[in-house]
């Protein structure tokens, strides 16, 4: 018997996934439907409901404990609930609950999708072995969560570590969220591509205008290019100071599809962080890509799911 | 016998102040010497030491459990070692096994001095009752502290909430820590008043030329002391919103010099913590007054002892 077994959800605007995962970190199964994400609320749990069927089809689903659920934000774990910007079927939706039954009774542990990845990135990825760490995903928004003492730090509702949304600029554009000069106003992808394009840069015969283009440009030796991955990268290293005064923090993973740019980002970032990361206690601080990729997501809500069973990766919600 | 009293000791540029207090906050005795700051390192650690000797003749003494100290920072708790910037004579000063030997061995607790505030203000302050506080010093520099999950965050090396040096302007004026646009840059009295002269403000007759006198001028409607203050809330809103949205906080709590303006700083903070505070985890966040005024360090020195004897206010360090 495997005690250690736990189901993960993963739960995102385009897919939902699903998996048992055992205490060593290693996925036994692994199962995804389309997030029918235009639809009703009733329509999207039944395609998670679809998941959790499938998984429980598995000879080794007696064995699962507990399920953990990482899920695209805003949730509000204190509550069990979650508004995915992108389902907006979804507004207060009482997942934890909707899952539990659907399990049978079983623990169900919820955390947004930065703290997901960030105890995946503790658990298994570059984080490893920190016990004062931030993690990141850049990619078309900018995400992030936080592991202080050794342990994730989710704040009540679940959502701590959301360094997109802060303002490293309290004079600059306006963001979506209502404030000015957030770190994912300027840092994220769609951001880095606008900037390029409104400074002059132009896309190849094959059209394409994402920040993975820019990104080629970049490395070709693009000046208009290059530039905007600086400026994506001052936001960032303005913001990753931030949370290293404000929290101790020994390192930063960065992951996503910007991330996947390379040194194009991260060359210009380590020598942003010279600039802003200055106080004594701060000045040691690592950077490092993220390792756990694609399945981020599930292993961080497998390792959100521990204390349910007792395991080695303890999450606590406080309030 | 008091198994609960500790001694402590509040050591700052100006004065080296020392207590004993008591499991309930009281100060049962209260010493205090100027900071021979200009001298060398042995002349600073003699004043500490009288300091010591005196509360070692009180009969209470035999009954103190351990010695918590606050210290302007930079500090190095997992070291046990200080670095004021105002005691030149102190780098690398090794403190805590100093007072360890003055004091016949007793155990040591070090923070900075923005941690010690922020202890006061969560065990007798504005802050009791809330299980995730960011604590706040706004006066000739801008310190801070963070209580997260019902405990003092101090990092491991103590000096965590260092919100004065996180940075809401990128690319904004250069800041005597080597950063840009930080809070402290903007914020501070002094700031705040040099602000205000250079856009034409002067001072009254008896030549004040501090925040507090642009204060003054503010409260009887002088536009450009206003705009001082406002531009000095709109940076701490800024900082205390990125705290709000990285770590989850429920209340900002805010002391010091320039917080006596009352309502010249609150009432634009709170304004513009609307601004700034747009998630929804983050909107609900209070803004209050610190309560323990001048016997913050002292207060907080002791409850950082609380480890040592076993108290209710734990203080963790990690690393």
């Amino acid at each position: 018997m495997q005690s250690d077994l736990v189901a993960a959800l993963d739960i995102g605007g385009t897919k939902i996934a699903g998996a048992l995962v055992d205490g060593r970190g290693r996925m036994l199964l692994r199962v995804q439907r389309p997030t029918p994400a235009r639809e009703g609320a009733e329509t999207v749990m039944g395609a998670v409901e679809e998941v959790l069927a499938e998984l429980a089809a598995s000879p080794l689903w007696p064995d699962a404990g507990a399920v953990g659920i990482g899920s695209a934000g805003p949730v509000d774990a204190s509550a069990g609930r979650v508004s995915p910007v992108n389902v907006p079927g979804w507004r207060g939706y009482p997942l934890v609950e909707r899952v539990r039954r659907a399990t049978g009774g079983l623990p169900v542990q919820l955390v947004g999708d930065g703290v997901a990845m960030t105890a995946a990135e503790h658990w298994r990825g570059a984080a490893r072995g920190y016990d004062n760490a931030l993690c990141m995903v850049v990619s078309t928004g900018v995400g992030g969560g936080l592991v202080l003492d050794g342990r994730l730090h989710t704040g009540p509702t679940g959502n701590a570590g959301h360094i997109g949304h802060i303002s490293v600029d309290l004079d600059g554009d306006p963001c979506p969220c209502g404030s000015r000069g957030c770190v994912e106003r300027i840092a994220s992808g769609p951001n880095i591509a606008r900037r390029a394009l409104d400074n002059g840069w132009r896309p190849g015969p094959d059209g394409d205008a994402t920040a993975a283009a820019v990104a080629a440009s970049a490395r070709a030796g693009d000046p208009i290019a290059t530039a905007s991955f600086e400026r994506a990268a001052r936001a960032l290293a303005a913001g990753i100071a931030a949370t290293a005064t404000l929290v101790e923090i020994d390192i930063a993973v960065i992951g996503g599809g910007v991330a996947g740019a390379g040194d194009v980002l991260f060359a210009p970032l380590r020598r942003a962080l010279r600039d802003y990361a200055t106080l004594s206690f701060v000045q040691r601080l690592k950077v490092a890509p993220a390792l756990t990729g694609g399945d981020a997501g599930l292993l961080g809500a497998a390792a959100a799911a521990a204390p349910a069973r007792r395991g080695p990766h303890a999450v606590t919600f406080s309030g």
